[in-house]
């Protein structure tokens, strides 16, 4: 067994906690944060680090790194450490789908945004009446005259107000059985949207997706027609790892922030951090932290050890354990930070609406823990 | 025993809840809360069914009502339940302090509103330095040529904005053991304030005020030169128990949401509420309402049957266990409602929030959880 | 409202503690306990107080008070404080069903035992096979010659060694979809019993029951035949709220110890209980404690003023409550008696292991959890 | 990153794991924990695979192991996954101490029992008056006539009965602020016992020790005078980490238990390990043991890696967390076995007793936690 990085994981981490260090990135975030804007500065630096290419294959230019989602979980966690929202990133390691799944147009309209931190595209699933339940969905697809045409709507979409394309799932209309999915250009006529009211995670979009008659051609299906819910699956396991490294590394910014509150704050003659209260709350909040990253850094090896395919009952608990630990981290954080963090600037504030997000968009708490146990009483099954 | 209201209590109730059908008052909170507003057309309201004047003795003018504090508990628990931001109305049951501490022109300064739903009074105590280490305190009174000079600095100051006057305790420059009230008219030159950024509560005005030599007089003391600690005790304990009436009657309001979303909202061929999952939170939910229910009018009959004073340790553990249950109760009603209640416009996002700051506003969990324990271990000594 | 018993109660709760006061119980209570006996020179006592009329219809010699059910928990209350195993206990309030639904014969046969603290019935339904599950069951009665004939196995059956009668559920081996019940004399040919090694609950019996061709006449039918599941649902709300009384009562015992010790113990110059990590179970105990109180009350209440009654929803989320929250407040009791509990003659390692079992017992967490929540979100449906 | 056992680590797993199948050591275990013994005969077994080689260093006769602290947790990982009682191995590990600080006779007494299993040794310093708060000890040592004599009484002695020498923590009679240790031989005139009624851990005894005027000679000193509280450190460190393997072990075998019943109890049409509220459990469970291992290994790794220093901070976050957590996943699993763990023959219901103990001895759940904030605490001081 070995915990640690290698020499050259840790000299990645270096290279990003450096850009962290070049500038007070958190005067930023809390200026995107409040106008809601996706914090494409920040974002464009990062690329240049080559952040989009640690998990991308080599043969379309990646780094080739020996334990790439190892890497991927150190580099979420030294920038969670300085409050970033790394949950505006999750596309950018994510290109394995459109390598495998889509045409050499789709991969190179997708590819070509390499290193400039712009949002390229993003899946489009959820639907007003239809959320886990994928097999309600009421978007349609039908073919006349030679075209191809979308009808429907979809809601809860993240990013869908940044990104140039969206991979929508879709039933065909004459045969209701079947799902397939379109790689959808945002620019055509018939698509529209409205923004929704997020609690967290404000410096990504999130709308509502209007599909009024959209024409598209044969060549804008994505992937094979009636592979559409098989076409995700490891896309979703990888995700949900994704989150948990994501929720995780910005409760550890706060975690110690209250810690140096708790050091610096003088009440009733000694630091609160001499309150057994408090130390309780530093004591769970340092075990949880311990486990989330252990659980994360687990879930990787394991991934890198299996030709990068996550492991579905290790990835639920990942975004099941990791959104309420970090939750409950940064909502004991605000605890011990007290006025200052619900009646002041600080960021723990966002952050810890950002987390509530994450309880439920990505797959519900409740859709984990099923998933979890399925996998789990499995090995246990004669 | 007897767990139900009188029959004349159940007519107080019928009224607020014809108000609270009169209009839908949801589309002000939610508009009030965007603003930072107080909502005073809903207070007025109220004010002109008597709200005002419940908890208020016979000889000002109040309604003579045989138990006051379970009546306040009925009408907060009817007014929440419609999700009203009750949070902001402590002051008006609170002139019992004004009354028996004022001089005849403070209290007519004060209850001259009456009927108007004004913000009209607060206290002021906690400074940047000193939260509930009240010894800590470094705002300072000093007599010069006959007159009383004001200086230092409140923080977190609750309705700070709003009201005319506010008590400002502040210890002698030249006696650093005697702490002093006073009664602060906030036109006075040297008074200024800065608001503060809460997260939630935010109808109500939240500031940090500064007072820079304000000149006062003799009769602007409030209460007794020296007095200034015992004053508030039992003032402390009734607030204690307000804000727990208040948490509680805002949590049924998205309990009754996601109870009706429950039942309503259809995946996998069935109503969500028939998933054990979520039926575990409404058995949750449903059990902390009874508690907090039952807890807050257990405090208010034994107030009433005690003169109208409030337990220190109930009173505390009211604070304690509604703010953490209430907060519990809608944090799950979240989840059940998912991304109408993450990503959408309910009220639920904004109860959340508010509930959240009273964890921390009014005197810490940690706090409450001392006073409580503190009485209970009183209980057990030889 | 009103939270206080009334003089009569008052008065009869003093005969109760009199009689606790009147010889050091736990001693008898622990070699009970040891000796896996039931207590019945005390729960002889009991009955000499009138503890086994005080819910018993005026009709047949009961005590006709005014709030049967609310006097009952304020008796088990009293018991519970000093640590009476009033699990033992829980036929004796529960004649109604006898009365309800035997035979003239049934009826004197159980009666015929008031004030001798004896046991004398309890009802068996569960089967190593099903224990929710009702539908599963596997036990048969057939007629034969004019005679009725008993085959099957009954598990986890309560007070099964110490009582003369069983209702035992059968189902028609002619027609599977007939259930019926049987008043069965233990001292019948065929029956025999298994004795279960149980956790906790210890002066009271446990076992497997095994008829094997019990002859029966059609007068030892109880109900109406084909009725075996109608008849019992209101006891069964009543049960579920008894044990919940008892729960309750006996953590109030290891509490006090409790809180007694850490008034007493020195440890680091000042008595544990100024330590905060107490100072918080302290305080959660309590609230736990005031909650499990006012819900029992309450049911009780309500139950009284519905003809005795028991709503299903109080009844299943006061079992549910009151067994994980008295087992809760055991637990942090036992953490601050520390070795005292945990490696010596102490009462609360007893209690603690009695409440376990009422998690399962009588009706599992689940099945409370699952009875709750339907009756709940009963209220929210249009 | 490496999550693996090593080859080497692998094979010796392997071997525990065919003694653990060569028989039905369940039914043994059951027996000595009926009767309260030792489970010498299983032990022994132990010591003939070299499990009391592990950590000895390689000079005296140790296995020289690259990783002994991973290599011990991957053994009491697989004991406990068949239900071993690990808890009565805990000295067999722990020669450290006496190669340090013993006299060659002493040595030599300890490992003259290597390879039998016999319990050889154990150290005491509670008192009753006396737990955490060593500094209260009342057990003297003083000098007369060229001899030492004790006289105390320490309390919650584990292994007392079993032990051939304990070794005791005393103060000068003539100088109260020194603190020796003694290596007591057990048989010495004035030594006597008095066994505790534990609640587990019973297959491990546990006494008070009363010491009256027993003589002992000045060879009798156990490491160097004076130096009574500096000695134990790193053994403290070691202890909590071992209890946390040992009790994370255990709890894999109620886990698995749970999860096949899960699988093969049948209610209401299906395995109950398709109702949701026990797939919540498996799911809460599984990712509690995933937790606990990754924890308890990372422990181990930075030992090994630190001459086989433990980590304080986090040796008390690991007996902390896994006793906890232990006892959770196996009060859930007992949730899921039901009537069968609460009222029957299953390892679930020992092992949930002795899981209780381990909150409180070896460092109370209290101390952990503020042994683990203290240290979480220092990293962000300035």
């Amino acid at each position: 067994m070995d915990f640690k990085l290698t020499d050259e994981q840790e000299l990645i981490v270096d290279s990003y906690r450096d850009y962290m260090e070049s500038e007070n990135w958190e005067a930023y975030f809390a200026e995107c944060d409040e106008k809601h804007e996706y914090p494409l500065r920040w974002v464009r630096g990062l690329c240049e680090l080559g952040f989009d290419l640690i998990m991308l294959p080599e043969s379309h230019g990646g780094l080739g790194l020996e334990q790439p989602a190892v890497t991927m979980m150190a580099v979420y966690e030294v920038l969670g450490r300085y409050g970033a929202p790394t949950y505006v990133l999750y596309q950018l390691p994510g290109f394995e789908t459109i390598i495998r799944e889509g045409t050499e147009e789709q991969i190179e309209a997708v590819l070509s945004t390499l290193g400039t931190g712009e949002q390229i595209w993003n899946s489009a699933c959820t639907e007003p009446g239809a959320g886990s339940d994928v097999a309600a969905l009421q978007t349609t697809y039908k073919r006349e005259n030679g075209k191809i045409y979308l009808n429907g709507t979809k809601t809860f979409i993240t990013s869908s107000a940044g990104v140039k394309y969206l991979v929508i799932m879709a039933k065909n209309a004459d045969d209701p059985e079947m799902f397939t999915e379109f790689f959808l250009d945002m620019s055509k006529p018939g698509v529209s949207l409205s923004p929704l009211h997020k609690l967290g995670l404000r410096m990504d979009s999130c709308c509502e997706v209007y599909m009024d008659n959209v024409e598209l051609e044969e060549k804008d299906i994505f992937g094979k027609e009636g592979n559409g819910f098989s076409r995700g699956i490891n896309d979703f396991n990888f995700e949900r790892w994704l989150v948990g490294c994501s929720d995780y590394g910005m409760s550890i910014a706060v975690y110690e922030d209250a810690c140096r509150h708790a050091n610096q704050r003088i009440a009733f003659g000694k630091p609160i951090g001499r309150q057994q209260l408090n130390q309780l709350k530093v004591a769970e909040m340092a075990i949880k932290l311990k486990n989330m990253k252990n659980m994360l850094y687990e879930t990787a090896w394991e991934a890198d050890n299996n030709d990068g395919k996550f492991d579905p009952g290790a990835a639920a608990m990942c975004k099941y354990y990791c959104a309420n630990s970090a939750f409950s981290v940064v909502d004991d954080g605000m605890q011990i930070l007290a006025g200052v963090a619900v009646a002041g600037e600080h960021r723990a504030q966002r952050i810890w609406r950002d987390l509530r997000v994450d309880r439920v968009s990505g797959g519900t708490d409740e859709m984990m823990i099923l998933t979890a146990s399925k996998f789990e009483l499995k090995k246990y099954r004669d």
